[in-house]
């Protein structure tokens, strides 16, 4: 079994929106920092990476959402890397309440890109070798995401506080832009239940990114689907479910 | 002596920009959580302070940077109500390193807002008492703020995530439309030294601002004039000093 890693956080005021749970992208932010914690513990945190000149990239999200935390709330988050192949890590995040409730599961994929030209590496023992994750061959595929059939749009400029220190945009930042267009009246009285999405192409500033989506409006349930272009490149691209918040 | 409440915090990845300095708006964020926290250790939280029908507005900041703390960097963040008058709280924080050297000073001017009509109320005793800070009568004045004489702007569409438990937009979000327009090429290399802002009017979901900006460059330092504008008028001003980073 792969070494877990918890730290507790105590939700912030900023970290919440209107209706005072925790955002996406606030939650994103805090479940990457324990990952990274991990690495640091095990003497693999991101200076130890760009030694070998590469550094980790996220290419898709799996969130499972049984409750969002609420502002002022104590949770734990757990930190697991499960398992990896030639390319790909697979990596489990779970946040957890006071009473041990699982409150949201997070699948996500990463990759180690060579800092120079941006490609793929395969991912090299060293790095990966004190996680004690399972080397597995199997590639895991995820559900699949379906396309916007008639969508919408609104345009987004790359700003300065959204790249961070390896100048690219932070993958929390994405969910600013999908999430943004669907509109305060929705997002104020709806939650997520179920994100997927697959960040395809690195985002840098100064670009004009468009936050494409559509809503589907099932019987009992709303799916809204994602796509984040430049120039008709998808960028990234994400499917969602949704329930009405309490 | 009023009361001093000090809290320690970490910064982390998500509070710095592509320098891995702590932003502007992340460290705004950090020291009103300590007076947040201050007042709940008092029993003065919002809710106590709601159930007069009032809520706290800051109305301006005077920060004094010696140095921006680094990603990494564990901190202790200072606070304390300094003065009040019939209308204007005085409360300064501060930022220490792990040496006990003072990187930021900011002194700010918090008012009670009545939340129904959005007009000013007088400080109540009842809500004010517990951080024994000194009455006084004088009214502090800040710094003068420098007018734009040929501005520059860019738009800014304010976004679901901008706007916080009150509805508004929390003041931390100004200084992503403030800094914003200064560019990559300048923020990346350029530091605050001195950051004077006020906030006058209270920007809401879905309007356009418009954030204007000068720069004048003095022989040993530069200066920025700043205005968000929405239709003409004028909803924060502030004047920054910067000096190039080392």
């Amino acid at each position: 079994m792969a070494k877990k890693y918890t730290t507790p956080y105590e939700v912030a005021y900023y970290d919440g929106d209107i209706t005072r749970r925790m955002t996406i992208p606030a939650m994103l932010a805090v479940v990457i920092k324990t990952s990274e914690e991990q690495s640091d513990a095990l003497n693999r945190g991101s200076d130890y990476v760009a030694s070998f000149g590469l550094g980790w990239v996220i290419t898709n999200y799996e969130i499972h959402i049984t409750r969002l935390p609420r502002v002022g709330e104590k949770i734990n988050v757990t930190t697991q890397a499960m398992a990896y192949n030639k390319y790909f890590c697979y990596r489990n995040f779970w946040i957890h309440d006071q009473q041990g409730n699982e409150c949201v599961l997070i699948k996500s994929t990463f990759v180690l890109m060579d800092q120079e030209n941006r490609k793929m590496s395969s991912v090299l023992p060293e790095i990966i070798e004190p996680y004690e994750s399972e080397k597995i061959t199997k590639i895991y595929r995820g559900e699949k995401i379906e396309k916007i059939e008639n969508g919408q749009f609104l345009p987004y400029r790359v700003r300065y506080f959204d790249i961070d220190g390896n100048q690219h945009v932070n993958n929390a930042i994405y969910f600013n832009w999908l999430l943004d267009v669907l509109g305060y009246d929705f997002l104020a009285t709806h939650e997520p239940t179920f994100i997927n999405v697959k960040f395809d192409k690195e985002v840098e500033y100064g670009q004009m990114v468009e936050s494409h989506y559509e809503m589907l409006d099932d019987q009992d349930q709303i799916v809204t689907r994602h796509e984040i272009q430049i120039d008709g490149q998808i960028y990234c691209e994400a499917n969602m479910t949704w329930k009405k918040s309490q």
